[in-house]
Protein backbone atom coordinates (compact mmCIF):
# COMPACT_ATOMS: atom_id res chain seq x y z
CA UNK A 1 0.00 0.00 0.00
CA UNK A 2 1.37 3.56 -0.66
CA UNK A 3 1.19 5.64 1.94
CA UNK A 4 0.17 9.40 2.06
CA UNK A 5 2.45 11.52 4.40
CA UNK A 6 1.68 15.06 4.37
CA UNK A 7 3.70 16.60 7.07
CA UNK A 8 7.58 16.92 7.00
CA UNK A 9 7.40 15.84 10.63
CA UNK A 10 6.18 12.81 9.75
CA UNK A 11 8.52 12.36 6.55
CA UNK A 12 11.26 13.06 8.81
CA UNK A 13 10.05 10.68 11.74
CA UNK A 14 10.02 8.12 8.41
CA UNK A 15 13.12 8.46 6.95
CA UNK A 16 14.79 8.48 10.47
CA UNK A 17 13.44 4.67 10.99
CA UNK A 18 14.42 4.03 7.36
CA UNK A 19 18.06 5.29 7.93
CA UNK A 20 18.35 3.13 11.08
CA UNK A 21 17.27 0.07 9.19
CA UNK A 22 19.86 0.92 6.34
CA UNK A 23 17.49 1.29 3.41
CA UNK A 24 18.33 2.51 0.18
CA UNK A 25 15.78 5.06 -0.36
CA UNK A 26 14.88 6.37 -3.68
CA UNK A 27 13.18 9.93 -4.46
CA UNK A 28 11.07 11.22 -7.60
CA UNK A 29 10.55 14.32 -7.07
CA UNK A 30 7.24 15.73 -9.44
CA UNK A 31 4.36 17.89 -9.37
CA UNK A 32 1.46 15.69 -10.22
CA UNK A 33 -0.21 14.98 -13.16
CA UNK A 34 1.41 11.96 -13.57
CA UNK A 35 2.20 10.21 -17.40
CA UNK A 36 4.55 7.19 -18.62
CA UNK A 37 7.29 9.75 -18.16
CA UNK A 38 6.93 10.11 -14.08
CA UNK A 39 5.85 6.26 -13.86
CA UNK A 40 9.25 5.34 -16.13
CA UNK A 41 11.47 6.89 -13.29
CA UNK A 42 9.38 5.61 -10.63
CA UNK A 43 10.03 1.77 -11.85
CA UNK A 44 13.47 2.54 -12.22
CA UNK A 45 13.49 3.74 -8.77
CA UNK A 46 11.60 1.14 -7.36
CA UNK A 47 13.96 -1.29 -9.25
CA UNK A 48 17.21 0.34 -8.08
CA UNK A 49 16.00 1.17 -4.06
CA UNK A 50 14.47 -0.58 -1.07
CA UNK A 51 12.43 1.87 -0.48
CA UNK A 52 11.04 4.79 -3.02
CA UNK A 53 9.18 8.13 -2.05
CA UNK A 54 7.58 10.24 -4.74
CA UNK A 55 6.60 13.48 -3.90
CA UNK A 56 4.01 15.49 -5.28
CA UNK A 57 4.15 19.39 -4.82
CA UNK A 58 3.21 21.89 -7.41
CA UNK A 59 6.27 24.35 -6.09
CA UNK A 60 4.69 28.00 -6.65
CA UNK A 61 8.33 29.36 -6.39
CA UNK A 62 8.62 28.02 -9.95
CA UNK A 63 6.12 29.66 -11.79
CA UNK A 64 6.37 33.02 -13.37
CA UNK A 65 3.67 35.65 -12.10
CA UNK A 66 2.13 34.86 -15.96
CA UNK A 67 2.41 31.11 -15.85
CA UNK A 68 0.18 28.67 -15.30
CA UNK A 69 0.43 27.79 -11.49
CA UNK A 70 -3.13 28.00 -10.86
CA UNK A 71 -3.93 26.12 -13.66
CA UNK A 72 -1.73 23.74 -13.80
CA UNK A 73 -3.65 20.01 -13.33
CA UNK A 74 -3.78 18.70 -9.44
CA UNK A 75 -5.60 15.61 -8.76
CA UNK A 76 -3.65 13.00 -6.23
CA UNK A 77 -6.34 10.77 -5.60
CA UNK A 78 -5.41 9.89 -9.51
CA UNK A 79 -2.07 10.38 -8.95
CA UNK A 80 -1.73 7.96 -6.32
CA UNK A 81 -4.14 5.53 -7.95
CA UNK A 82 -1.50 5.40 -10.75
CA UNK A 83 1.33 4.75 -7.86
CA UNK A 84 -0.66 1.99 -5.48
CA UNK A 85 -0.04 -0.77 -8.84
CA UNK A 86 3.66 0.03 -8.65
CA UNK A 87 3.62 -0.72 -4.90
CA UNK A 88 5.29 3.15 -4.49
CA UNK A 89 5.63 3.11 -0.49
CA UNK A 90 5.31 6.55 -0.39
CA UNK A 91 4.07 9.56 -1.38
CA UNK A 92 5.37 12.62 0.01
CA UNK A 93 2.61 14.94 -0.60
CA UNK A 94 2.73 18.40 1.66
CA UNK A 95 0.74 21.52 1.48
CA UNK A 96 2.25 25.16 0.21
CA UNK A 97 1.82 26.37 3.83
CA UNK A 98 3.82 23.43 5.33
CA UNK A 99 6.55 23.26 2.60
CA UNK A 100 6.95 27.55 3.06
CA UNK A 101 5.61 28.65 6.38
CA UNK A 102 7.59 31.76 7.13
CA UNK A 103 9.05 33.78 4.25
CA UNK A 104 11.97 32.45 3.39
CA UNK A 105 15.16 34.50 4.99
CA UNK A 106 18.16 32.48 2.19
CA UNK A 107 17.39 33.00 -1.69
CA UNK A 108 19.00 30.55 -3.77
CA UNK A 109 20.06 31.88 -7.30
CA UNK A 110 21.38 30.37 -10.14
CA UNK A 111 23.41 32.13 -12.12
CA UNK A 112 25.12 31.61 -15.32
CA UNK A 113 23.30 28.03 -16.06
CA UNK A 114 19.81 29.75 -15.47
CA UNK A 115 20.83 32.61 -17.44
CA UNK A 116 20.04 31.11 -21.10
CA UNK A 117 17.46 28.46 -22.87
CA UNK A 118 14.09 27.96 -20.29
CA UNK A 119 15.48 29.84 -17.90
CA UNK A 120 15.88 32.77 -19.96
CA UNK A 121 12.40 32.86 -20.81
CA UNK A 122 11.46 31.77 -17.37
CA UNK A 123 13.33 34.56 -15.00
CA UNK A 124 13.22 32.93 -11.47
CA UNK A 125 11.77 29.93 -12.83
CA UNK A 126 15.80 27.83 -11.68
CA UNK A 127 15.93 29.34 -8.70
CA UNK A 128 12.36 28.14 -7.77
CA UNK A 129 12.90 24.51 -8.52
CA UNK A 130 16.64 24.49 -6.48
CA UNK A 131 15.07 25.70 -3.85
CA UNK A 132 12.24 23.17 -3.63
CA UNK A 133 14.38 20.41 -4.40
CA UNK A 134 17.30 21.29 -2.08
CA UNK A 135 14.32 21.31 0.75
CA UNK A 136 13.12 17.73 -0.78
CA UNK A 137 16.58 16.15 -1.18
CA UNK A 138 16.56 17.39 3.23
CA UNK A 139 13.98 16.25 4.35
CA UNK A 140 13.83 12.63 2.50
CA UNK A 141 17.37 12.11 2.24
CA UNK A 142 17.72 10.31 -0.64
CA UNK A 143 20.31 8.16 -2.06
CA UNK A 144 19.33 8.22 -5.28
CA UNK A 145 16.76 10.66 -7.39
CA UNK A 146 15.26 10.54 -10.38
CA UNK A 147 15.04 13.30 -12.82
CA UNK A 148 13.77 13.30 -16.83
CA UNK A 149 16.79 14.52 -19.28
CA UNK A 150 13.21 15.97 -21.12
CA UNK A 151 14.29 19.31 -18.87
CA UNK A 152 17.73 18.77 -19.71
CA UNK A 153 18.56 22.63 -18.21
CA UNK A 154 16.92 21.31 -14.85
CA UNK A 155 18.83 18.02 -14.81
CA UNK A 156 22.26 20.08 -15.55
CA UNK A 157 21.59 22.02 -13.19
CA UNK A 158 20.05 19.84 -10.30
CA UNK A 159 23.13 17.77 -10.87
CA UNK A 160 25.36 20.50 -10.31
CA UNK A 161 23.11 21.75 -7.26
CA UNK A 162 24.47 18.48 -5.84
CA UNK A 163 27.90 19.28 -6.22
CA UNK A 164 27.74 23.00 -5.35
CA UNK A 165 26.17 21.82 -1.95
CA UNK A 166 27.89 18.54 -1.55
CA UNK A 167 24.78 16.67 -1.00
CA UNK A 168 25.28 12.82 -0.35
CA UNK A 169 22.81 11.80 -2.90
CA UNK A 170 23.74 10.42 -6.73
CA UNK A 171 20.97 12.18 -9.30
CA UNK A 172 19.93 9.91 -12.03
CA UNK A 173 18.70 11.42 -15.66
CA UNK A 174 15.77 9.09 -17.22
CA UNK A 175 15.48 9.12 -20.85
CA UNK A 176 12.66 10.95 -22.44
CA UNK A 177 9.20 8.88 -22.61
CA UNK A 178 7.12 10.02 -25.83
CA UNK A 179 4.03 8.77 -27.10
CA UNK A 180 3.73 6.40 -30.54
CA UNK A 181 3.50 9.14 -32.54
CA UNK A 182 7.31 10.36 -30.64
CA UNK A 183 5.60 13.69 -28.27
CA UNK A 184 7.71 13.66 -25.34
CA UNK A 185 5.06 12.72 -22.64
CA UNK A 186 4.08 15.92 -20.30
CA UNK A 187 1.47 17.06 -18.18
CA UNK A 188 1.24 20.09 -19.89
CA UNK A 189 0.28 18.18 -23.19
CA UNK A 190 -3.57 18.16 -21.69
CA UNK A 191 -3.75 21.70 -22.45
CA UNK A 192 -3.24 21.28 -26.48
CA UNK A 193 -6.01 21.48 -29.18
CA UNK A 194 -6.91 18.62 -31.19
CA UNK A 195 -5.01 20.13 -33.95
CA UNK A 196 -2.04 21.49 -32.30
CA UNK A 197 -1.54 17.94 -30.76
CA UNK A 198 -1.41 16.69 -34.50
CA UNK A 199 1.09 19.60 -35.13
CA UNK A 200 3.20 19.07 -31.86
CA UNK A 201 4.34 15.69 -33.27
CA UNK A 202 6.47 17.55 -35.56
CA UNK A 203 8.59 18.78 -32.47
CA UNK A 204 10.29 15.70 -32.55
CA UNK A 205 10.44 15.17 -35.53
CA UNK A 206 12.68 18.04 -36.10
CA UNK A 207 14.97 17.01 -33.87
CA UNK A 208 15.12 13.73 -35.70
CA UNK A 209 15.72 15.64 -38.88
CA UNK A 210 18.82 17.54 -37.00
CA UNK A 211 20.17 14.13 -36.05
CA UNK A 212 20.40 12.83 -39.11
CA UNK A 213 21.86 15.74 -40.84
CA UNK A 214 24.59 15.48 -37.62
CA UNK A 215 25.15 11.86 -37.88
CA UNK A 216 25.99 12.53 -41.82
CA UNK A 217 28.70 14.95 -40.32
CA UNK A 218 27.34 17.89 -40.08
CA UNK A 219 28.48 20.06 -36.63
CA UNK A 220 27.77 23.44 -37.86
CA UNK A 221 24.60 24.44 -35.33
CA UNK A 222 23.22 27.30 -37.48
CA UNK A 223 22.51 24.79 -40.18
CA UNK A 224 20.81 22.07 -37.69
CA UNK A 225 18.86 25.08 -36.10
CA UNK A 226 17.51 26.52 -39.47
CA UNK A 227 16.24 22.74 -40.37
CA UNK A 228 14.77 23.03 -37.57
CA UNK A 229 13.26 25.88 -37.47
CA UNK A 230 11.95 25.42 -41.39
CA UNK A 231 10.12 22.24 -40.15
CA UNK A 232 8.50 23.99 -37.54
CA UNK A 233 7.26 26.52 -39.59
CA UNK A 234 6.16 24.62 -42.28
CA UNK A 235 4.26 22.14 -39.92
CA UNK A 236 3.05 24.11 -36.69
CA UNK A 237 1.19 26.56 -36.05
CA UNK A 238 2.76 27.38 -33.05
CA UNK A 239 4.99 30.07 -31.99
CA UNK A 240 8.53 28.41 -32.08
CA UNK A 241 10.35 30.53 -29.22
CA UNK A 242 13.72 29.25 -29.01
CA UNK A 243 15.73 26.30 -30.88
CA UNK A 244 19.62 26.31 -29.27
CA UNK A 245 22.74 23.89 -29.37
CA UNK A 246 24.24 23.67 -26.08
CA UNK A 247 26.92 21.87 -24.67
CA UNK A 248 26.28 19.65 -21.90
CA UNK A 249 25.81 19.65 -18.71
CA UNK A 250 27.37 22.76 -19.40
CA UNK A 251 25.46 24.50 -21.04
CA UNK A 252 27.40 26.69 -23.15
CA UNK A 253 26.21 27.82 -26.49
CA UNK A 254 28.18 25.78 -29.32
CA UNK A 255 28.67 27.32 -32.70
CA UNK A 256 30.10 24.61 -33.17
CA UNK A 257 29.46 20.99 -32.14
CA UNK A 258 32.59 19.03 -30.52
CA UNK A 259 31.98 17.45 -27.37
CA UNK A 260 28.39 16.24 -25.92
CA UNK A 261 25.75 18.72 -26.50
CA UNK A 262 22.13 18.72 -26.79
CA UNK A 263 19.66 20.28 -29.24
CA UNK A 264 16.43 22.01 -27.57
CA UNK A 265 13.20 23.83 -28.73
CA UNK A 266 10.55 25.43 -27.30
CA UNK A 267 7.17 26.34 -29.27
CA UNK A 268 4.33 28.40 -27.78
CA UNK A 269 0.77 26.90 -28.65
CA UNK A 270 -2.82 28.55 -27.83
CA UNK A 271 -2.37 27.32 -24.04
CA UNK A 272 0.94 25.34 -24.02
CA UNK A 273 4.90 26.17 -24.33
CA UNK A 274 6.03 22.71 -25.18
CA UNK A 275 9.78 22.06 -24.52
CA UNK A 276 11.81 18.94 -26.40
CA UNK A 277 15.52 18.15 -26.72
CA UNK A 278 17.71 15.59 -28.47
CA UNK A 279 21.32 14.53 -26.31
CA UNK A 280 24.39 14.11 -28.80
CA UNK A 281 27.14 12.54 -27.32
CA UNK A 282 29.90 13.79 -29.91
CA UNK A 283 32.26 12.96 -31.18
CA UNK A 284 34.79 13.16 -28.17
CA UNK A 285 32.65 10.53 -26.34
CA UNK A 286 32.22 8.26 -28.95
CA UNK B 1 43.90 9.78 18.03
CA UNK B 2 42.27 13.23 16.34
CA UNK B 3 42.53 12.12 12.52
CA UNK B 4 43.07 14.86 10.31
CA UNK B 5 40.77 14.08 6.75
CA UNK B 6 41.18 16.80 4.02
CA UNK B 7 39.26 15.49 1.28
CA UNK B 8 35.50 15.33 1.18
CA UNK B 9 35.58 12.10 -0.76
CA UNK B 10 37.57 10.39 2.77
CA UNK B 11 34.86 12.76 4.93
CA UNK B 12 32.03 11.24 3.19
CA UNK B 13 33.56 7.91 3.37
CA UNK B 14 34.19 8.04 6.99
CA UNK B 15 30.35 9.67 7.75
CA UNK B 16 29.16 6.85 5.21
CA UNK B 17 30.73 4.31 8.07
CA UNK B 18 29.71 6.00 11.26
CA UNK B 19 25.81 6.33 9.76
CA UNK B 20 25.95 2.48 9.15
CA UNK B 21 26.72 2.07 13.01
CA UNK B 22 24.11 4.53 14.29
CA UNK B 23 26.94 6.69 15.55
CA UNK B 24 25.57 10.31 16.71
CA UNK B 25 27.73 13.15 15.08
CA UNK B 26 28.57 16.53 16.57
CA UNK B 27 29.95 19.02 14.27
CA UNK B 28 31.94 22.04 15.36
CA UNK B 29 32.55 24.50 12.76
CA UNK B 30 35.70 26.72 13.21
CA UNK B 31 37.90 28.55 11.02
CA UNK B 32 40.58 27.43 13.37
CA UNK B 33 42.60 29.87 15.86
CA UNK B 34 41.04 27.80 18.44
CA UNK B 35 40.58 29.41 22.22
CA UNK B 36 38.45 28.52 25.21
CA UNK B 37 35.63 29.27 23.25
CA UNK B 38 35.79 26.83 20.77
CA UNK B 39 37.09 24.21 23.25
CA UNK B 40 33.80 24.60 25.12
CA UNK B 41 31.85 23.82 22.22
CA UNK B 42 34.20 20.84 21.33
CA UNK B 43 33.85 19.44 25.00
CA UNK B 44 29.88 19.96 25.01
CA UNK B 45 29.74 17.97 21.51
CA UNK B 46 32.18 15.42 23.23
CA UNK B 47 29.94 15.11 25.75
CA UNK B 48 26.95 14.72 24.07
CA UNK B 49 27.69 12.36 21.05
CA UNK B 50 29.29 9.43 19.71
CA UNK B 51 31.61 11.32 17.13
CA UNK B 52 32.83 15.25 17.06
CA UNK B 53 33.90 15.94 14.11
CA UNK B 54 35.92 19.64 14.74
CA UNK B 55 35.83 21.62 11.12
CA UNK B 56 38.90 24.05 10.50
CA UNK B 57 38.06 26.00 7.44
CA UNK B 58 38.88 29.65 6.63
CA UNK B 59 36.22 30.46 4.43
CA UNK B 60 37.60 32.95 1.60
CA UNK B 61 33.42 33.75 0.72
CA UNK B 62 32.85 35.40 4.35
CA UNK B 63 35.44 37.73 4.22
CA UNK B 64 35.24 40.64 2.60
CA UNK B 65 37.56 42.54 0.18
CA UNK B 66 39.38 45.04 2.92
CA UNK B 67 39.05 42.09 5.29
CA UNK B 68 41.70 40.34 6.90
CA UNK B 69 41.43 36.85 5.20
CA UNK B 70 45.27 36.50 4.26
CA UNK B 71 46.35 37.72 8.05
CA UNK B 72 43.78 35.57 9.66
CA UNK B 73 45.76 33.29 11.96
CA UNK B 74 46.09 29.74 10.38
CA UNK B 75 48.03 27.26 12.54
CA UNK B 76 46.54 23.49 12.11
CA UNK B 77 49.19 21.68 14.13
CA UNK B 78 48.93 23.92 17.16
CA UNK B 79 44.83 23.62 16.50
CA UNK B 80 45.29 20.01 16.49
CA UNK B 81 47.38 19.92 19.19
CA UNK B 82 44.65 21.13 21.30
CA UNK B 83 41.87 18.38 20.29
CA UNK B 84 44.13 15.94 20.67
CA UNK B 85 44.45 15.82 24.77
CA UNK B 86 40.45 15.90 24.62
CA UNK B 87 40.30 12.95 22.15
CA UNK B 88 38.51 14.45 19.57
CA UNK B 89 37.54 11.81 16.56
CA UNK B 90 38.27 13.88 13.48
CA UNK B 91 39.24 17.50 12.04
CA UNK B 92 38.08 18.07 8.76
CA UNK B 93 40.88 20.41 7.11
CA UNK B 94 39.97 21.00 3.65
CA UNK B 95 41.61 23.55 1.37
CA UNK B 96 39.99 26.22 -0.52
CA UNK B 97 40.75 23.79 -3.77
CA UNK B 98 38.82 21.50 -2.29
CA UNK B 99 35.87 22.92 -0.89
CA UNK B 100 35.83 25.48 -3.93
CA UNK B 101 36.83 23.32 -7.00
CA UNK B 102 34.82 25.09 -9.55
CA UNK B 103 33.09 28.09 -9.52
CA UNK B 104 29.38 27.78 -7.95
CA UNK B 105 26.57 27.71 -10.20
CA UNK B 106 24.13 28.53 -7.12
CA UNK B 107 24.23 31.54 -4.62
CA UNK B 108 22.78 32.16 -1.36
CA UNK B 109 22.35 35.29 -0.61
CA UNK B 110 20.66 35.91 3.40
CA UNK B 111 17.91 38.49 2.77
CA UNK B 112 16.24 40.73 5.63
CA UNK B 113 18.56 38.99 8.61
CA UNK B 114 21.86 39.56 6.97
CA UNK B 115 21.01 43.44 6.38
CA UNK B 116 21.63 44.55 9.58
CA UNK B 117 24.07 44.89 12.45
CA UNK B 118 27.28 42.87 11.02
CA UNK B 119 25.28 42.12 8.26
CA UNK B 120 25.32 46.02 7.37
CA UNK B 121 29.30 46.44 8.15
CA UNK B 122 30.09 43.50 6.22
CA UNK B 123 28.40 42.81 2.87
CA UNK B 124 28.05 39.49 1.56
CA UNK B 125 29.39 37.78 4.58
CA UNK B 126 26.42 36.02 5.68
CA UNK B 127 26.13 35.20 2.50
CA UNK B 128 29.60 33.83 2.38
CA UNK B 129 28.81 31.78 6.29
CA UNK B 130 25.49 29.73 5.07
CA UNK B 131 27.14 29.02 1.74
CA UNK B 132 29.90 27.09 3.54
CA UNK B 133 28.21 25.60 6.22
CA UNK B 134 25.43 24.12 4.58
CA UNK B 135 28.48 22.56 2.62
CA UNK B 136 29.76 21.52 5.57
CA UNK B 137 26.41 20.06 7.15
CA UNK B 138 25.76 17.70 3.48
CA UNK B 139 29.51 16.83 4.08
CA UNK B 140 29.54 15.88 7.69
CA UNK B 141 25.67 14.76 8.55
CA UNK B 142 25.98 15.81 11.79
CA UNK B 143 23.03 15.37 13.98
CA UNK B 144 24.18 18.07 16.20
CA UNK B 145 25.68 21.23 15.09
CA UNK B 146 27.89 23.73 17.64
CA UNK B 147 27.52 27.86 17.41
CA UNK B 148 28.72 30.26 19.82
CA UNK B 149 26.31 32.78 21.15
CA UNK B 150 29.20 35.45 20.86
CA UNK B 151 27.93 35.39 17.18
CA UNK B 152 24.22 35.98 17.95
CA UNK B 153 23.25 37.16 14.00
CA UNK B 154 25.02 34.05 12.89
CA UNK B 155 23.68 31.91 15.15
CA UNK B 156 20.45 33.41 14.53
CA UNK B 157 20.69 32.97 10.48
CA UNK B 158 22.06 29.29 11.02
CA UNK B 159 19.31 28.76 12.49
CA UNK B 160 16.75 30.16 10.35
CA UNK B 161 18.97 28.42 7.37
CA UNK B 162 18.36 24.57 9.13
CA UNK B 163 14.58 25.55 9.14
CA UNK B 164 14.35 27.22 5.71
CA UNK B 165 16.48 24.16 4.49
CA UNK B 166 15.20 21.88 6.25
CA UNK B 167 18.27 20.31 7.40
CA UNK B 168 17.75 17.27 9.81
CA UNK B 169 20.10 18.71 12.16
CA UNK B 170 19.63 20.77 15.91
CA UNK B 171 21.28 23.60 16.07
CA UNK B 172 22.80 24.45 19.73
CA UNK B 173 24.04 27.96 21.06
CA UNK B 174 26.61 27.65 23.20
CA UNK B 175 27.27 30.67 25.68
CA UNK B 176 30.65 33.22 25.00
CA UNK B 177 33.13 32.20 26.82
CA UNK B 178 35.31 35.08 28.34
CA UNK B 179 38.89 36.25 30.09
CA UNK B 180 38.70 36.69 33.62
CA UNK B 181 38.59 40.13 33.29
CA UNK B 182 35.05 39.80 30.98
CA UNK B 183 36.98 39.85 27.89
CA UNK B 184 35.06 37.49 25.15
CA UNK B 185 37.28 35.11 23.67
CA UNK B 186 37.70 35.47 20.09
CA UNK B 187 40.59 34.72 17.58
CA UNK B 188 41.14 38.17 16.87
CA UNK B 189 42.02 39.24 20.00
CA UNK B 190 45.87 38.60 18.95
CA UNK B 191 45.63 41.62 17.17
CA UNK B 192 45.28 44.33 19.94
CA UNK B 193 47.77 46.07 20.89
CA UNK B 194 48.20 45.96 24.93
CA UNK B 195 47.04 49.19 25.50
CA UNK B 196 43.72 48.18 23.32
CA UNK B 197 43.96 45.15 25.00
CA UNK B 198 43.43 46.58 28.57
CA UNK B 199 40.86 49.16 27.32
CA UNK B 200 38.85 45.69 25.76
CA UNK B 201 37.33 45.04 29.06
CA UNK B 202 35.32 48.10 28.80
CA UNK B 203 33.11 46.25 26.05
CA UNK B 204 31.90 43.77 28.44
CA UNK B 205 31.54 45.98 31.12
CA UNK B 206 29.21 48.51 29.38
CA UNK B 207 27.00 45.59 28.08
CA UNK B 208 27.15 44.65 32.05
CA UNK B 209 26.44 47.96 32.88
CA UNK B 210 23.09 48.08 30.31
CA UNK B 211 21.95 44.67 31.83
CA UNK B 212 22.11 46.66 35.44
CA UNK B 213 19.84 49.26 34.48
CA UNK B 214 17.34 47.11 32.37
CA UNK B 215 17.23 44.76 35.13
CA UNK B 216 16.17 47.89 37.82
CA UNK B 217 13.39 48.45 34.91
CA UNK B 218 14.60 50.46 32.11
CA UNK B 219 12.86 49.55 28.79
CA UNK B 220 13.90 52.43 26.48
CA UNK B 221 16.63 51.30 24.52
CA UNK B 222 18.31 54.42 23.43
CA UNK B 223 18.59 54.95 27.25
CA UNK B 224 20.91 51.51 27.34
CA UNK B 225 22.39 53.09 24.11
CA UNK B 226 23.59 55.51 25.59
CA UNK B 227 24.95 54.01 28.42
CA UNK B 228 26.46 51.91 26.72
CA UNK B 229 27.79 54.55 24.57
CA UNK B 230 29.36 57.21 26.63
CA UNK B 231 30.71 54.40 28.59
CA UNK B 232 32.92 53.05 25.58
CA UNK B 233 33.56 56.28 24.38
CA UNK B 234 35.29 57.74 27.80
CA UNK B 235 37.00 54.22 28.86
CA UNK B 236 38.36 52.91 24.89
CA UNK B 237 40.50 54.49 22.08
CA UNK B 238 38.49 52.28 19.82
CA UNK B 239 36.01 54.02 17.07
CA UNK B 240 32.60 52.84 18.41
CA UNK B 241 30.83 51.94 15.52
CA UNK B 242 27.48 50.01 16.40
CA UNK B 243 25.28 49.67 19.79
CA UNK B 244 21.92 48.24 19.04
CA UNK B 245 19.17 46.34 20.70
CA UNK B 246 17.31 43.64 18.75
CA UNK B 247 14.70 41.26 19.34
CA UNK B 248 16.53 37.87 19.45
CA UNK B 249 16.53 35.63 17.13
CA UNK B 250 14.15 37.17 14.66
CA UNK B 251 17.14 40.13 14.22
CA UNK B 252 14.58 43.21 14.28
CA UNK B 253 15.07 46.90 15.77
CA UNK B 254 13.45 47.03 19.05
CA UNK B 255 13.31 50.73 20.35
CA UNK B 256 10.94 49.45 23.32
CA UNK B 257 11.87 46.33 24.71
CA UNK B 258 9.03 43.15 25.45
CA UNK B 259 10.20 39.99 24.27
CA UNK B 260 14.28 38.31 24.29
CA UNK B 261 16.44 40.67 22.79
CA UNK B 262 20.44 41.23 22.61
CA UNK B 263 22.07 44.22 22.92
CA UNK B 264 25.32 44.00 20.60
CA UNK B 265 28.30 46.55 19.99
CA UNK B 266 30.88 46.69 18.01
CA UNK B 267 34.20 48.54 18.06
CA UNK B 268 36.84 48.88 15.72
CA UNK B 269 40.86 48.92 17.27
CA UNK B 270 43.52 50.02 15.38
CA UNK B 271 43.64 45.90 13.50
CA UNK B 272 40.83 44.61 15.64
CA UNK B 273 37.37 45.00 15.05
CA UNK B 274 35.87 43.43 17.82
CA UNK B 275 31.96 42.63 18.66
CA UNK B 276 30.36 41.51 21.62
CA UNK B 277 26.51 40.97 22.92
CA UNK B 278 24.57 39.85 25.76
CA UNK B 279 21.31 38.46 25.32
CA UNK B 280 18.66 38.88 28.14
CA UNK B 281 15.63 36.97 28.11
CA UNK B 282 12.69 39.33 28.26
CA UNK B 283 9.88 39.94 30.64
CA UNK B 284 7.36 36.99 28.73
CA UNK B 285 10.16 34.82 28.83
CA UNK B 286 10.55 34.67 32.68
Amino acid sequence: MTQRITTIQEMNAIIRTLKKEQKQIGLVPTMGALHDGHLTMVKTSLKNNDVTVVSVFVNPLQFGPNEDFDAYPRDIESDQAKLEPLSVDYVFYPSVEEMYPDPLAISLKVNRMAEVLEGANRPGHFDGVVTVVNKLFNIIRPDFAYFGKKDAQQLAIIEKMVADFNHPIEVIGIDTIREADGLAKSSRNVYLTEQERKEAVHLYQSLIKAKELYDTGERNSAVLINTIQAHLTKNTSGNVEDIAVYSYPELVEQPQITGQIFISLAVKFSKARLIDNIILKGDNHD
